[in-house]
């Protein structure tokens, strides 16, 4: 790449060198296929014992688009549909994923890239007989692709108005570290994984090679779930690759101090950004930040880093989003604030 | 795994060490996302040159039924259907991920694992009206289920079928690397290229931690395929892990190596097997044969290799599967064959 | 039904007389089954003439959610996208039918119940890469969902925006015999048949028993149209029922005519309404028509005529949907309006 | 039609006069649509009693293949499969309906159209594992698709390894009057109803224009099957046209005097086909029959009359397809065997 840094997104670089030293140490030991290795079995036990299910389906897969198309379809009867805020990636990034299992995606419009419970209800009030589909599931992100979090209250309340409509929670955790251990977050893993029937902890943008953990809380949806995989291309031969690098993520801490530091960089520039008099898109605390920019600096500023311009503002400005991650350096954001700077006075 | 040595797969093992330097090498280089990166760009080329096509399309998916069910997905309208054998990897082993995608597959009978031209005739012929699919594809596995090969002939004659009828043949290439090094193969990479519409190259069961190169020489068929991995959830963020594993494979002739070994490590179980005595069930020359064998000497085996029971022979006998690999090592093919001739003289 | 009168919808009562006539007279002769019949074989020349394309393919199903997602289906690749209003059937009042087909369908808003050329561009400018769907086909409905007609003008517009855009234009024309008819209108079928790609003219809803005729003018999209008809169930073992049909609404003008008679009965509806100082939701000459009452007189109407109450206007107001048919006649036009005056003066 | 008289189906025709007198009595009066009008209603309510199960669910649509593609999808998890014969129609003859809607058929081998029990347990032994569909229904044909029927004591026994295996059993019923009323058969249709989990009771082959009624007597697959008929596009706005026509067979013994019209007039072409020596392809005593001709007097016997060579028996002889209706009229079978009896002696 061209730039001095790139903050096109957070899976720019390889795997923590952690996690390559696993596989590694690992490499030339015989394992069972498909996901019933040994290796994988260990990090099933560590993730069912730090979201504290013991009861919990854990299942391993290479990326979010394939969680997510086989989770939702693995949830629905033909004629259900999910429900999703209309800048959802389900919605807006997965090619029609989803609608290529056979299913709607219902939206409601957010600012914030928040679902909020009243517009579940309307969304379900809306669904009242055969010549509609009818909604099964309420999709969330934690992050969201607008870098917001759900508070514990607000998720809670999302998980109320799913039971009390017979709906069922997934949420896509493709950023869940970066929610996690951002500084306004008040949920831990544990609490998270209590409010929802399904969700996803993502590797791929947190340090793995790639890999994301499906974990399955709601025993309605755990039966099977093997077949789902296979069906979809999802059940890797070595899939030991997958276990290996959860393992590693888990059996510390390293999955958190990664998103850590993800967010301490992005909160870096956002503390610069401001200081120099920029607003934002959205109120974020986590990895994915949307500066207000004239113009004019955007594209001087496109010449020296890799991000992506998110949307127009008015006739001169637009915002654009930065991501920051676990192999971030501190420099790369310094350096980056001096040259906002320096643009901005020219 | 609890065994003097696993002949289950070509599986059991990581990657080739090679392959991990590889990963390490680059590991913190920041490249584009999604397959766009510089690192597997450099593979597309290396494969390009190989298969001795400049035109062909790349692609890199993570796994053999990925391959499968994306690529016939890309080819068929909806009341297409594909051709296989019933023995075929499609048929019998994706979970009906064909049928999934929306397609049937027609079937015909084989003891050999292979397609002959006449069968694919006569699924044409018997397929008249808009009361019945169409087929349009013809899947074929090189080497096959059964470990057995195409010649060039063969292939030839199965191409030219198909150019007569206007079905597009597809080659499942898992074990690719094993059918080009074997023994009895007279199909170079780019013989075998040049007579079909696409194909895949196998490399999670010859070295890599996984990986299939899908190969598409036939322009109808390359339009938009970027499209399809991504609605299929198989456009890995970090594409780049699979595009520097088959740079490492192919940027010389390790792809090549690691399968004539695991070749080599059959043909002295397979020559000692013979030596004892024992016939087999299909005429293999590739990394897995199926030796037939008494089933009170297979119930001891069991205890100290690991493999599978194929199929049963008669009241006293049953076919196994053995596999060897690039790991395979030589000293697990003198034990297996010391410990088989101890059990047939107790 | 309870009702002096059920203004629900335009598929209350059976099939026009002559059509009932028609099905006694052909009965007993001998045909060929699924289509071929010289019954069918007939129709379709006839509304090839009245269409003005010799080269049209013609083909009869039995509903207008069958047409659409049959031809939705036939037109797309997996990846691929229909554009819509938001109010569009499609979208609102089939049940998921086309995402069940795999694909998804990208709305825009719409007071009026059409779409506008730069939502056209609009959308296609968004979708721009393989992480989103394409969009391949534009869907209209003439007349709309909501009774509103496009002009000449305006679908010539539709139909340069679409062809500049290489997107197919498919007109859903469960309504057209309404929308060709309205005093408003300036398209001639065959004008109107010159300007899409595809379309269906609804006998349903205008005095058939069932059955849509579909009309593909575009070559690209015959070939072997009746497998995906057979496919989705469509193909009628006695197809002859709806040949038949179609031959008698357009062996003379009968399908005119009675489209032309439900458009007065709502002209006369219309008029007498907005004399008693009432608005309208939208600007209807079809038959469907909008007014807006209050919701005490509404409560009261409801126990004597059978009609949908539409949508909230303000806390007190609401519009309800009157259709009527080739079946109203204009003494039930003539004691709603009395009963509405009389409930408007109490 | 050019022939003295077509055997060629039992749809060549249009509907009983009854059932067109009854369309007529009823025409202008106005209905609820969507089959819920209180003509189906009637119809449903007959059909139960019929059945002998009060809490029977029951749906009308327009065809078989509808009717099998709907059923199955509805019954089916994305990664379950249904067991037929190879001969069955939902293999051979829908186009790929079912697999359209993602699911595989496991095939087993059948010479007379029937499935054994002893084939449906093999199926379920060989699904071991999620790299394999998981079969969970079984599809039978009562009369099958070569005119044989099922004994009580036989679908008793195929009823009972269903139970044993978790597996749901149904009967598409499109010549279920035929097989009820046939000579041999020794179920009635409560019988029959009381062995299966969902059927479907043919009219389009039995005296109605079209229309199948599906009926549902396992509790587990009647929830929400509306929204099934409604995505598949199967929900008729003026459903009222499926209820009057069963409403008329079944009110009195219109269905089954139908029926056994037909068999008896297939029994006398068999008696008389017989009587000139001429042998059987199967042991049919319903409304299909196929006889073994020379291929000399078959060219002949197509001058005159319709029907379809079915299969090549050696080299100067073939099987036929003889279809008999609630049509066929003696003459016609009186016919048919003059002139056979005069072209075997020339």
């Amino acid at each position: 790449m061209k730039y001095k840094y790139s903050f096109f997104n957070d899976y720019s670089e390889g795997a923590h060198p952690d996690i390559l030293s696993a596989l590694q140490q690992t490499n030339l030991s015989q394992e069972t296929g498909y996901g019933e290795d040994s290796l994988s079995l260990h990090a099933v036990e560590l993730l069912k014992e730090k979201i504290g299910n013991p009861n919990a389906a854990v299942h391993f897969v290479s990326g979010g688009t394939q969680a997510n198309l086989i989770v939702l379809a693995s949830m629905l009867k033909p004629y259900e549909a999910v429900i999703a805020v209309s800048t959802g990636h389900i919605f807006v990034h997965e090619a029609g994923a989803i609608e290529a299992t056979g299913h709607k995606i219902c939206t409601v419009q957010s600012d914030d890239g928040k679902i909020h419970p009243e517009q579940i209800q309307i969304v379900v009030d809306q669904h009242s007989d055969e010549h509609m589909v009818k909604p099964r599931v309420v999709f969330i992100s934690q992050s969201t692709e607008v870098g917001t979090i759900y508070s514990k209250q607000e998720l809670q309340a999302i998980s109320d108005i799913c039971k009390q409509n017979n709906l069922y929670l997934y949420l896509d955790g493709a950023r869940l570290g970066s929610g996690l251990t951002s500084i306004r977050g008040d949920l831990t893993l544990a609490d998270m994984s209590s409010l929802v029937d399904i969700f996803y902890i993502g590797g791929t943008k947190n340090g793995a090679l790639m890999g994301e953990a499906i974990i399955i809380n709601n025993d309605q949806l755990k039966d099977n779930f093997r077949y789902h995989l296979k069906q979809r291309g999802a059940l890797l031969a070595k899939g030991r690759v997958l276990g290996i690098q959860f393992a590693e993520l888990f059996k510390e801490n390293l999955f958190f101090d990664l998103a850590k530091h993800a967010n301490e960089m992005a909160g870096k520039l956002t503390q610069g950004i401001k200081e120099q008099g920029f607003e934002f898109l959205t109120d974020s605390t986590t990895n994915q930040i949307f500066p207000i920019l004239p113009d004019v600096m955007i594209e001087k500023l496109k010449e020296m880093y890799g991000f992506y311009v998110w949307s127009k503002i008015d006739a001169d400005k637009s915002s654009i989003r930065l991501v920051t991650s676990w192999a971030t350096k501190e420099e790369a954001v310094t350096d980056f604030l001096a040259d906002l700077k320096m643009l901005a006075t020219q």
